[in-house]
């Protein structure tokens, strides 16, 4: 029965109290000195992934308490000690990491990303202003240019004697990108675009860097031609390069910028909003890997149809994205690494019959509140540097023929960024409360973070579009010709699928594959410690509601209903298949995380932190595992007391746990960790 | 069955597509704008509840839009600036309203409480620096002292002619106030009280005004005194009037404050620290309404037992929680005002076979968002306004005589804080998240609401302190003498009651009452949109979990394990019973209010926004309804539907619902609202 043989002793249940005498807990915390401070390096090892030595680096180049936000700057202050600290840090050389060793770069792109992100430790502003520069503009010019472009911007982007930003978002088009406003009409007898910004709402907004210091943009925008006795029509949005400031910071011609101002965080982030009024550019400042525009006129694009050559593109700028992800996966394990060690020093209230008070993470509620987070970073953390590796295969790859495994990267990206963005935002916020009035004081950082991280739902991708996007995909079975189309055309497009949607899932891995094949179908006849088990429950999610939802879409058609209100009556259900799909790889790659890791010890405690991740994930969605059938109220229940036990089991690796995150001792300065 | 009564034709669950013919939906959206007017006014009245001239009187004081935060002021200027207001505000003669007429107040408790609520409308800085200087500065005068301190302090406390702090908390002790470290030793030879930090974590920490503005604070100190022959000893925290600063501004001798800096929000609040050495007052600077000490160091109080003399007169001060938790209501109604405004104007993705695209509050997913919290502000603010009324009754009294109401009081006051302040963080978190990028400039206004909002949760209070209070309480039915005990000792007490626990509710409310009759007592057999049946699922929720609650700390004390353990393996369980039993009166208040409507088409609008409140409370804790069998398969089902289904019902009325909260125009300006 699923009570005795799914979780250990606790009661914290109100209906069961029973002991259950098949789980033993194992002694826990009497390791000597030396014996924790290995676990922690085996521990970090596994954590590190593939780009250890990246992140050797960046530690020990960002161990330096100067690098933390200092909140008394002004406005001013801040933006340029960002850029300040970026030609510091360029120095070291990952800056280069991002461009291929042809366009003067050292072509490392997982280097790239994993050196952005470890930024995160000291500041998100200098996280967010580097990946713009290296990340969004360099990646910009690196993946939509060629050569011209390399040539002449590749080697003063790294160097930052170029300073640029991204102009894609509009102050009325942020989500829908293909519906950008600004155009770019083509002048064959001047051999030039015309930049425009024709509305109010074709501004482009929150643009980091438009502020103030950049002066080149990459700018978004319709591009209009036609060739010879062709009318000029729009041929979607393309990507131009526009410079918008001189050397002395003045707006150049017909360009008119101006400043979002102060925001909830990210001080140190100039971002600003830019009106094109006619602006002029040479014909070669359109990247034109994609597409391009001859002398007269003419528009040309080794990709015919317009929405995938539009969606091709974009998804060569999936690595900004990624970074975020990375980043917040970051940000999420300092602010519960500061929580955990406050939280082992503060003492609250009497234990009975003893002089001294409780150590706060000796409460249960206390570590409820932070070990399932340290548990989910953990499991984050490993589906990152997947992310990260399969980022660098795709685009180290020597051509981008294998569109399949391109669009799954896509879609395992987005799912991760709002995974991991959500997760961070809210460890912050959690840690900020478990520091009560001390994780309000600036001086300990964690408040500071909290209003940094807040736009990283928003930014790269709001959340709940990248959610559904991950659905969408999923349901189209990766479909071409599904990219772009309207809710209601993409549910039209649903029902016209003859066949059921099975999911399909790139090859299993062995490890997978070998638990599955270990645990009984029935998923009630087998332990819920067996990770079989737990792989079973997390696939079985997701085919039911792919299934489901699918099913759904289609009878729904079939009544002849509007499809957008089909489609918007089951907006709540797809958002559900893209959480659960995401959820899915993310224990995958933990459980080969596990596999991989060569201490035992290591991979012991890993064990428990990934079934900690496990059974807080059951926990949290355990209403629709009830509601259809794949946990019965008994194993609900013995759920519910598994999470409590294994807080209790983790309570004592709390510090080693944290420890192994790596992060710098400096940039881990708090006061309220010297005062208790 | 349930699935055919309890909701209408939604079809977002994935396994039900139906339709239900016994509900009828009316046309919502089809009001003349005179029609709609009058809506806005009837619930707005029912909203304002008693002090609506209060609320009126202030909605013309603060219709300012200078009143908002400016966040380009430095740390200096916000601080001055926040006191420039309150003198601006004070003038309109709220600032008297909390004290007695004897003792030079207007006395009347409702409207002070009120009045600062409204002032969150504009700025919650301005809202805290009130509240210290009025609330818990001039309360702890009015509610602790004599008429020695009134004659002496009132008057100029209301014109702030003095200006005080609140030194309650320090660096090591903030919810276990009981354990506080700073000493009073009274020296009959000078008829003195000799104020000391004897320890670095006896330092007064966090206080609002100790930083720069206040020049007397209202310490709260162990009390140590022995009459002749006796040996001195603490006889239990009190407060003391302690002078800190001269009129320039400088530490008084003895007293070094110090400076909390920045933090997370409330940058108009300057919060400092405090460290006393051998700080002499006179004997009359003790508040001696509860405990007098006499010249020659007899101590003596009319309340005989330490705990209860102790916990009596913190109880005098539940004030400041009350405001906290009314403030935290009116900032998440100003978020979801200005979110919903901005999800009316903001389009984005094109709807099919149209040019146009869609209102982002038309997506399902957005409604999802928003809706079920305006539900929840409406809920929470019919139940801030009765217990504001109990409170103001309470404190009106002639005597203070009925320690049951006032304990009560004090249980309601906690959980309400506590679910109040967690709804108004999560409201204003979604809130900035439904709005994207615009909600992250400050010029928005959400994000700065965002950073003030977070440290609701934690001062006045820790909320999961809060939440576990409310469950003892009723665990042991306000039974004297457990406040203060150790959380060991509270089981045992627990353990010791002969009785099973009975839920003892204050009479039952006439409507309440009613409705219960009108529904079956087996819920599952009752239409789930019956309000008797929602009541009854509520009260049975709560009962369930205190039954089984205290049958599980007596059962495992009964085994003679720790006693601090039992209560710790209990800790989620207790958290759950707080939250069951505030929401439970929460939704009973939203039931009186909906039977005190005066205005049909008003009460009938409130019935689908109790429903909406009621079905998403029970979808957000529907696995514990499951795994308890409160609530079947089918019937969790529907309660998904129904969200769904009251979320589309309640669409055309988001604007209404909205400007029903009656915030001054000024106060919602934000630029976003006009660029859409």
């Amino acid at each position: 029965m699923a009570t005795s043989t799914d979780s250990p002793s606790t009661t914290t249940d109100d209906d069961a109290v029973r002991d259950d005498p098949e789980v033993v807990v194992p002694p826990t915390d009497d390791l000597s000195d030396d014996e924790r401070a290995l676990l922690v390096d085996n521990l970090r090892y596994e954590l590190d992934g593939p780009w250890r030595s990246t992140r050797d680096m960046a530690r020990s180049n960002a161990d330096r308490a100067d690098l933390l936000p200092d909140p008394s700057r002004t406005l001013d202050e801040a933006r340029a000690r960002m850029l300040e600290e970026m030609r510091e840090l360029g120095g070291s050389g990952f800056s280069a990491a991002g461009f291929a060793k042809d366009h003067g770069g050292t072509g490392d792109v997982g280097a790239s990303i994993t050196a952005i992100e470890m930024l995160g430790y000291a500041d998100l502003s200098l996280m967010v202003k580097a990946g713009v520069q290296w990340g969004l503009f360099g990646g910009a010019v690196e993946n939509l240019g060629t050569a011209r472009h390399h040539d002449r911007y590749v080697a003063d982007t790294i160097s930052l004697d170029l300073l640029g930003c991204f102009a894609m978002t509009e102050t009325g088009h942020g989500s829908n990108v293909q519906a950008l406003e600004t155009t770019a009409t083509y002048d064959p007898e001047a051999r030039e675009f015309i930049i425009d910004s024709p509305t109010p709402s074709a501004r482009k907004d929150y643009i980091g860097g438009a502020a103030q210091h950049a002066t080149i943009a990459a700018v978004f925008a319709q591009l209009i031609t036609g060739g010879p006795g062709e009318e000029p029509t729009s041929r979607g949005v393309h990507c131009f390069l526009v410079p918008i400031r001189d050397a002395d910071g003045n707006d150049l011609p017909g360009v008119t910028t101006s400043d979002c101002g102060y925001k909830g965080g990210l001080a140190g982030v100039d971002n600003g909003r830019i009106m094109f009024d006619h602006v002029r550019v040479p014909a070669d400042n359109l990247l034109n890997k994609y597409a391009d525009v001859e002398a007269d006129g003419t528009y040309s694009s080794p990709i015919e149809n317009p929405n995938r050559r539009f969606f091709t593109m974009l998804g060569t700028l999936i690595r900004g994205r990624v970074s975020v992800a990375a980043t917040a996966g970051a940000a999420g394990r300092k602010a519960l690494a500061l929580a955990t060690r406050y939280g082992l020093i503060r003492k609250q209230f009497e234990a009975p019959d003893a002089e001294s008070e409780i150590i706060v993470l000796d409460y249960l509620g206390h570590q409820r509140k932070l070990l399932p987070l340290i548990a989910k970073s953990y499991a984050i953390a490993f589906a990152q540097n997947e992310l990260t590796e399969e980022l660098h295969a795709v685009q180290s790859a020597p051509d981008d023929s294998d569109a399949g495994r391109q669009r799954e990267l896509e879609s395992a990206a987005a799912g991760l960024k709002a995974y991991a963005t959500w997760h961070a935002s809210h460890a912050i916020n959690v840690s900020r409360e478990a520091c009560g009035g001390a994780g309000y004081l600036d001086e300990n950082q964690i408040s500071i973070m909290r209003g940094d991280i807040d736009v990283f739902t928003t930014f790269e991708g709001d959340n709940t579009v990248l959610t559904q996007l991950v659905a969408k995909e999923l349901l189209s079975a990766y479909a071409d010709d599904v990219q772009g189309l309207s809710a209601g055309g993409w549910v039209k497009f649903i029902a016209s699928m003859a066949r059921d949607v099975v999911v399909e899932k790139t090859a299993v891995r062995q490890v997978v594959q070998t638990l599955l094949e270990s645990s009984d179908e029935d998923t009630e006849k087998s332990n819920l410690t067996n990770r079989g088990t737990q792989l079973r429950l997390f696939r079985n999610r997701e085919d039911h509601l792919v299934r489901t939802c699918a099913q759904r879409l289609r009878r729904a058609t079939d009544d002849e209903n509007d499809p957008f209100e089909v489609f918007n009556n089951a907006q709540d259900h797809l958002l559900k298949v893209g959480r659960a799909r995401t959820e899915r790889l993310v224990l995958e790659a933990f459980v080969q995380a596990i596999e991989d890791c060569d201490s035992r010890s290591a991979a012991e405690l890993l064990g428990k932190v990934c079934d900690l991740f496990v059974y807080s994930a059951l926990e949290d969605d355990i209403s629709w595992f009830l509601m259809h059938r794949h946990v019965s109220v008994e194993r609900a229940k013995a759920i519910r007391r598994g999470v409590n036990e294994l807080c209790r089991e983790l309570r004592p690796h709390a510090r080693t746990l944290v420890d192994a995150f790596g992060i710098p001792e400096a940039l881990l300065t708090a006061p309220m960790l010297r005062n208790g």
